[in-house]
């Protein structure tokens, strides 16, 4: 039986009574609920998978290293390879894995809504780069813009289900890559503050990023104490290379202190084993680099395990993100990160489908259900995206935090205690009782606290439903966006902190 | 790591080739896939479920058992309360248990299509009694007819992932019930020669069914030997209260040896408690009652476990199959199933939506995966239905076909062994190789084995869809859908046969 945090039980009252979503005193559901009720692997397979990492650390190693990442890790055992592969031996993983970064929180602007992922605790929260916002009612695809990106960034703000927002489109409407990197971070910031998340092409530009974050904190001291970005890192081109660009992204990190996504995402049977226990375990070994590397330069430093395999439809090669094996292969990294105890990172969400129709729903429910059920601690690419990330939907955020609050329901279980076996309360309802519970005052005192309540999911008879003028669920969320995007946006960044950064970076008008 | 059964490879290969769905050596799912790595209860909490039970039958007992009944319970050591209770002492439950019907088989007419409920192996199929059709395309509802239940059959029967087909709506064009019910057996049988089920209003119908289904076995011992139906029984009217028409459906099961579905099916809040814990204590309660009565009549009867709480929405007191709360009730009956070692049956894909939407397919989604994760035999209610079993579209099962692949697909998990695991394909790949895996022979021989394709699901790329005439998942699947019913029907029962049955019986022509 697992009890809520008492943290956070204000801010989420505030913000969603009567959907069950927040977190009072009484609501079904809340952030953070426990999964790892679900266990793919077994512990003998979670050994298996790991000595297999070690042994491709050791043995196999990762190419194209910086020569600082060389320096660095050589000079604490590991080896380079006459053609240049780095090879980091099984004794210095586990060391650095001793001491890595745990424990730590993701911060929002508002302490409010930070983020605790450790143990089984699950959140949710949107993640991708999209590059096609795809109209749903037209078919129609367009661009996406900056001003997509801030709009997403408001409803995260508004609903209580996604926890996190990280970059979910690229700004297309910006072509200079430092320009779309700074306006892209203040885009997110800007509009929502939960924690946020997103990338950096350039070492170069996350310096300037650190600049205006320092800004945003109230100086470099506020910053390292509250970083409210998490900064995600492909630092791997699988299968085994380093990128460049990416490890000075690390090492950037590891000076500021600023919180990474440590990813490595292949495809199985393309630039990762088709067999997904190896998927499984090269994703494993290529995550381990980075967390050795940035603990090597900053011991402790807090890293999610953004072990990230996908899956290839072999048919064709293109990735389906939507499949059951997709779902299948992060609740097993799950599984592998908490088996080392780092806060996990994963992906599901991410169907294949164009719009949010029968397809996409089956494929996001079971895929978010898989990652919560095995305890994945930050659960990205929940909300909004389609065609395997490639595309994304405004509407789709309030369909998706209905079904996010299903999927946290589900991974709650349920409480089994003498009260609720309620063996005296069946005596009293069929021994000379009322005959039935209704109306009963356990029931009554249970409504709010046992039972979610989604805001946009229909459960009308059929006949009421067919004679409405409201039958259609996604013209319901059309109009739902569209209210909560009238709404002003948030305004936890003052108006003379909001000047104060135009003026010093290329901040574009939204 | 599990292994794939041998019996049902040739006919799923002659089924399905190409999307996945058949069992043939190389197929990536296959009927009888094992759940279980999924426990939302704890061993100490199905003790204290189980523990409930037991006092509930013990000290409270159920009402208005038939007399034939209470002489039967008595004689075995249960006592009747002064006002009318049916009390079972634990004693009594427990030595039923022991030699409880477990081991059988549900038959299809065709052995090929034969279920080993067993253990925690896995299928899925349908049931309900829907009163209505939903037109997906204009919202309009009109009644079921015997017509479109012969349809459902004909679509179980050609689509590989639905293993059996339980009565799926109700044959509103046949006013009289003894009619009705004898056409609505022939037609499922007709249609498939997967194991079915249906129900009976009436024990005298009953035992009119059973001399038609002696017809069609051959004889009084071949029906005895591979009964072709499970019948279903609402034998309970929850609170613990007998229904006495269906005692008699039981009585007369257990003389013919036909399998029994037996069925308690409360709804949280209004039937049974509002608690989880409590919901499912009560309908287990109930279930024992009759599993304790068929196995006194017939010891080791073929009888399941089908406790069923559903859920209320309790703002408005209406049904919600479609709740996480209703994947979460199935999924811990399929635990105490388990824990008594009787073959189980339970309800998901109940849906709140009147058609296939994204909710729908979120509904679907996880209340399935719930189920089969937890190691349900048999998953009825998992295609076709909507509007919480109110409603049923044909278009809807070429879709839960896919839906069901998929969940069988995460069910089934991976294999970790040292093939799989792939080091030295990795060596080869990264030291020299081609630096990936594409068109490795390791990538070519997982392709069939290790993933499940949809035939559906919509994979193409964002860009490529938005061109294409087919866009729309619900037009595809009419037009499937209208191929498949298209097809002549099939001809498992002779015509000689079928025009005996006309003689004897009153079935209409379709």
């Amino acid at each position: 039986m697992q009890q809520r945090k008492r943290s956070g039980g204000r801010a989420a009252r505030r913000q969603s009574r009567g959907d069950g979503a927040g977190s009072g005193p009484t609501a079904a559901i809340w952030p953070g609920i426990k999964g790892g009720r679900y266990a793919p692997l077994s512990q003998v397979e979670i050994g298996m998978i790991d000595r297999t990492a070690m042994r491709i650390l050791e043995e196999i190693g990762i190419k194209r290293a910086t020569p600082h990442c060389i320096q660095t890790i050589c000079a604490a055992g590991g080896s380079l390879t006459d053609d240049g592969r780095l090879l980091m031996p099984e004794t210095l993983v586990r060391d650095v894995l001793q001491t890595a970064g745990r424990g730590f929180s993701l911060c929002g602007l508002d302490p409010v809504h930070d983020i605790d992922p450790s143990s089984s605790r699950t959140h949710f929260g949107t993640s991708g780069a999209a590059v096609h916002i795809i109209d749903s009612l037209t078919g129609q695809i367009r661009d996406t813009t900056l001003r997509d990106l801030y709009d997403m960034a408001r409803l995260a703000q508004q609903l209580p289900n996604i926890h996190m927002f990280q970059r979910t489109v690229v700004a297309r409407d910006i072509a200079d890559p430092r320009e779309m990197d700074l306006n892209t971070l203040y885009a997110c910031l800007k509009g929502t503050s939960k924690p946020t998340g997103t990338s950096f092409g350039a070492p170069e530009t996350m310096e300037e990023a650190v600049q205006m974050l320092t800004m945003i904190a109230g100086g470099p001291d506020a910053l390292r104490a509250r970083p409210p970005v998490c900064v995600s890192t492909c630092f791997i081109v699988p299968p085994l290379t380093f990128a460049e660009e990416a490890l000075g992204v690390i090492e950037c990190a590891a000076k500021h202190g600023i919180p990474l996504k440590l990813v490595s995402a292949g495809q199985a049977g393309a630039t990762s084993p088709a067999p997904l226990a190896g998927a499984v375990a090269q994703q494993t070994a290529e995550v381990l680099a980075g967390i050795v590397y940035v603990n090597l330069l900053n011991p402790g430093h807090p890293a999610t395990f953004g072990a990230l395999p996908f899956v290839s439809d072999l048919r064709t090669g293109a990735m389906s993100g939507g499949s059951a094996e997709q779902g299948l292969l992060m609740a097993a990294c799950a599984q592998m990160a908490r088996f080392y105890d780092i806060p996990c990172a994963v992906s599901a969400g991410m169907t294949d489908s164009k719009l949010p129709d029968f397809q996409a729903g089956y494929e996001k429910g079971y895929t978010e259900l898989l990652a919560s059920l095995a305890g994945a601690n930050l659960i990205y690419e929940a909300a909004g995206m389609y065609g395997s990330l490639l595309g994304a939907s405004l509407e789709s955020f309030v369909l998706d935090n209905d079904l996010i609050g299903s999927v946290m329901r589900a991974t709650r279980g349920f409480e089994v205690t003498e009260e609720t076996l309620s063996l005296e309360t069946i005596r009293d309802v069929c021994v000379g009782g009322a005959g039935h519970y209704l109306g009963h005052v356990q029931t009554i005192t249970r409504m709010e606290s046992d039972y979610f309540y989604p805001a946009l999911a229909d459960r009308r008879p059929p006949q009421e439903w067919s004679a409405a003028t409201d039958k259609d669920l996604l013209e319901r969320a059309r109009l739902r966006t569209r209210e909560l995007l009238a709404r002003p946006g948030p305004d936890h960044i003052p108006s003379d902190l909001d000047r104060a950064i135009r003026e010093r970076f290329p901040i574009r008008s939204l």
